[in-house]
């Protein structure tokens, strides 16, 4: 019977495994659970074990890896901190390997999808994954290594500050970027100015229609995000700048960050950045860490 | 007789050529000439021909180094294009190893004072080196590697917009980097304001002595380029950045840079970035292409 590859993304609100034939890039089987890191993380272990077991079923495991957001020490094979969680110093790939084998690897879920795009694409010297959803993070690979920074905390780019004295954002400090450019920073103010509660679809939906107080916001979140993009791609030069995650997705929204890169960013000779939609569909964090475990453990 | 290594940094108005005994970090001699870069590229390799030579007396020459403003791909041997030297398409490594031979290296030169400041640290992952002076450049090392991005563009920050509809630069376009935080971009400001000719050190100096309209520019330009650097500490985490350039050495404007970054950056546990001042005297990118022709080319 052939062997197993586990992949698994940890959320903030839901884990996703996914397990793969060997060679395989679409899974035999995905299942979702809701991590409740609340309840701590043995809890999250013996959920997690009882799940990966029963998927594999009697079939080995090959190699594993998993991802999630905050700071991960492949090196050291913890977590350091993770601000979607709440956990600190968790060993992670220690926990992970006593049911799945050590032929895994642990990974920022940021870095494991820009892992990911990097190998989708070939031939490439650089790339940076900038995912937009509730919050905004970063990754980025070059020549096939990831740029994890000096304490695993490179492509913390949400709670990077663009504009002093902007909105509130949820961790107390004022004009970060996900404040002014996530959908949780979208619905905040919507909810500040307008008195309404209102999803990030809709608010994009209404500013599609011309209804300018909509308009408005997503053109300044937009901008925002697309001169922060311009300073990267200024202080990087990237061969691929790839946009993902649920908002940064919405074709209405991504076309303008687009718009504000083109106009903005420094040109040069022979530089040519090429700005691109994730292609990885539906879940870029889970085929990069897949890959990433494939890439690390050879046959 | 023991032989020469050969150290030149070719910037837009002076060129230093300097030359080293095997091993010694202190050049034996150095003379500076000017580059004329109007003048052709085959009058300028002519000139630095004989002063090589001349420098280098009877004796062989080890290994050599080169490095310049603008766009190098060591990888083509080429200098792809340089906006001081106003030169595209130069076959920069051919033509200065007709008469220094083929033990050398061609490097942008912030790339170059990069690596020299990370050889000169010991143990860190990684480093930044901006330079602010007449204008402003940045060069990244990481875990050893020279970043020079997909068209070896990286690093071109003094020309990233941080300010929409901000001050008129030299480019023709508004609000870059080193037209708010730069020595020309600050001169230029003070012409056009106060209708006088008056140098960068005498700005910072008068801004020192509370003269309000000099701190004004002082304060908005280190704190600009202070949170500029932020956005690059969010996204990169290096273990150190480093300061240098004539106006960025300049105690009152650091003092103000590093009073913005340690307010504005984001902590995280176990991030420490350190912000330094550069500590390669006098000249980070004669030392730093030194030391990575040492590096590339070994005993």
């Amino acid at each position: 019977m052939p062997a197993v590859d586990i992949a698994i993304d940890v959320g903030g609100t839901k884990t996703l495994v996914s397990a793969f034939d060997e060679k395989e890039v679409e899974p035999y089987s995905s299942e979702e659970f809701p991590t409740r890191p609340a309840e701590g993380i043995d809890s999250f272990f013996e959920r997690l074990s009882n799940i990966c077991l029963r998927m594999k079923g009697s079939r080995n495991i090959n190699r594993w890896g998993l991802c999630t957001a905050g700071a991960v020490s492949p090196e050291k094979g913890k977590l350091i901190w993770s601000p979607n969680l709440g956990w600190k110093d968790v060993e992670l790939f220690k926990r992970a390997s006593s049911f799945l084998g050590t032929e895994g690897v642990i990974e920022n879920d940021c870095n494991a999808a820009a892992f990911g795009e990097w190998e989708f694409r070939k031939d490439i010297e650089s790339l940076i994954y900038v995912t937009v959803s509730t919050g905004i993070g970063m990754g980025m690979v070059v020549r096939g290594k990831i740029l994890r920074g000096a304490s695993n905390a490179a492509g913390e780019i949400g709670h990077t500050i663009v504009k002093a004295d902007g909105p509130l954002c949820t961790c107390g400090r004022r004009g970060c970027l996900q404040a002014i450019s996530g959908g949780r920073g979208l619905e905040i103010r919507a909810h500040d100015s307008l008195g309404i509660e209102i999803g990030t679809k809709e608010i994009t939906d209404r500013a599609e229609l011309n209804e300018p107080v909509f308009k408005e916001m997503i053109t300044e979140a937009s901008e925002t995000l697309g001169r922060f993009l311009c300073n990267l791609i200024d202080s990087l030069d990237p061969s691929v700048l790839v946009i993902g995650g649920s908002l940064g997705k919405n074709r209405y929204y991504f076309d303008r960050i687009l718009k504000t890169i083109e106009e903005n960013y420094y040109r040069v000779p022979g530089k040519k950045v090429k700005i691109e939609l994730s292609s990885i569909e539906p879940n870029p964090n889970i085929l990069g860490i897949l890959s990433l475990s494939r890439k690390t453990h050879k046959d």
